[in-house]
């Protein structure tokens, strides 16, 4: 996707630790224009998925998976990191966070998520794969169909595509590639 | 908002200890197409505000900010409970989550929020009016002026409407307001 690449190499800024920092306009201040686009990208992309149900993660991922959902016009749920005192019955699994360098809950309503659902997980960041992991276990314990897996931005250099390919996923898309960011300079594929 | 209040009839579940379930179309699965009609409400509401962001927290607070942000094309600052390891200087507050139960802080780059910022604040639920307080707090560290603050449900007998005129909020809307919810009973006003 041609303007999130250059705007990538234009506002993100490459920081130690492989750590990409995109919070100009994505995931702390966000450019509600591009991610309209993204979202319009993510519906071509997955069009033909036969998806349901979008479901996200808090907090980045519910800013494109809400104007996705707008788009196809699906219901989008978003796990939670902790139980509010408002959820019943819930399934829960773990997920490491690579920028927050720790474990984190990943928490879903069990009525929100069930064997009749075909899921389409949006989110802005595959590196690892952990997050998609740990979307997979929820999904396999609500007996529910992941049908793709959209990501905003892929650290191609962290393996979690190949991870999440391994795992079962079959249809995996993601914006923008990155595939080293040495020395502070970002490398697109 | 007549379509919100008959949702919240139809699938809101009034809780023990004051809590209001909304979870199947607000604050864990949220219905896209009523949240666009929320955004578009706010947008005729605040149409005049002279806004140039729009600033929520996370989590709840993003998917009506990211619509109403794409409809004014104003960019959307979500402010962070936790500090991620991409952000540098910042500002910081503390609000009390009434669904919670706890303190939690928020917190917002000090690169996103500026004194030539008008903001318009979001957020789902209105109860005590702890999170916008610790809004007006982020706002004036950074010589920020609130413009207007916008709220999908307020329980109008939590006294946080009060609380934020008494703080110097002048436009403060809420687009259905709970007058009480005794025994399981959800009245609106």
């Amino acid at each position: 996707m041609k303007e999130l690449k250059e705007r990538i190499l234009r506002d993100g800024r490459a920081l130690a630790d492989d750590v990409l920092k995109v919070d100009s306009f994505i995931n702390h201040q966000i450019d509600p224009l591009l991610m309209e686009r993204v979202a319009e990208e993510f519906q071509r992309r997955f069009a033909h998925s036969g998806a349901n149900k979008i479901l996200t993660v808090e907090a980045s991922g519910i800013a494109p998976a809400i104007l996705l959902g707008r788009l196809m016009q699906l219901p989008v749920l978003f796990a939670k990191k902790q139980q509010p005192s408002t959820m019943g019955d819930f399934y829960i699994s773990r997920s490491y966070s690579f920028t927050k360098q720790k474990e984190c809950n990943l928490i879903v309503g069990r009525s929100y998520l069930t064997p009749e659902d075909r899921v389409l997980f949006i989110d802005d960041f595959l590196a690892l794969g952990s997050t998609g992991m740990a979307v997979i276990d929820l999904c396999a314990q609500a007996g529910a169909q992941i049908v793709g897996m959209g990501f905003i931005i892929e650290k191609g250099y962290q393996g979690g595509h190949r991870t999440l390919l391994e795992a079962g996923v079959t249809h995996i898309e993601s914006l923008a590639v990155i595939d080293s960011q040495e020395n502070g300079q970002i490398r697109l594929r």
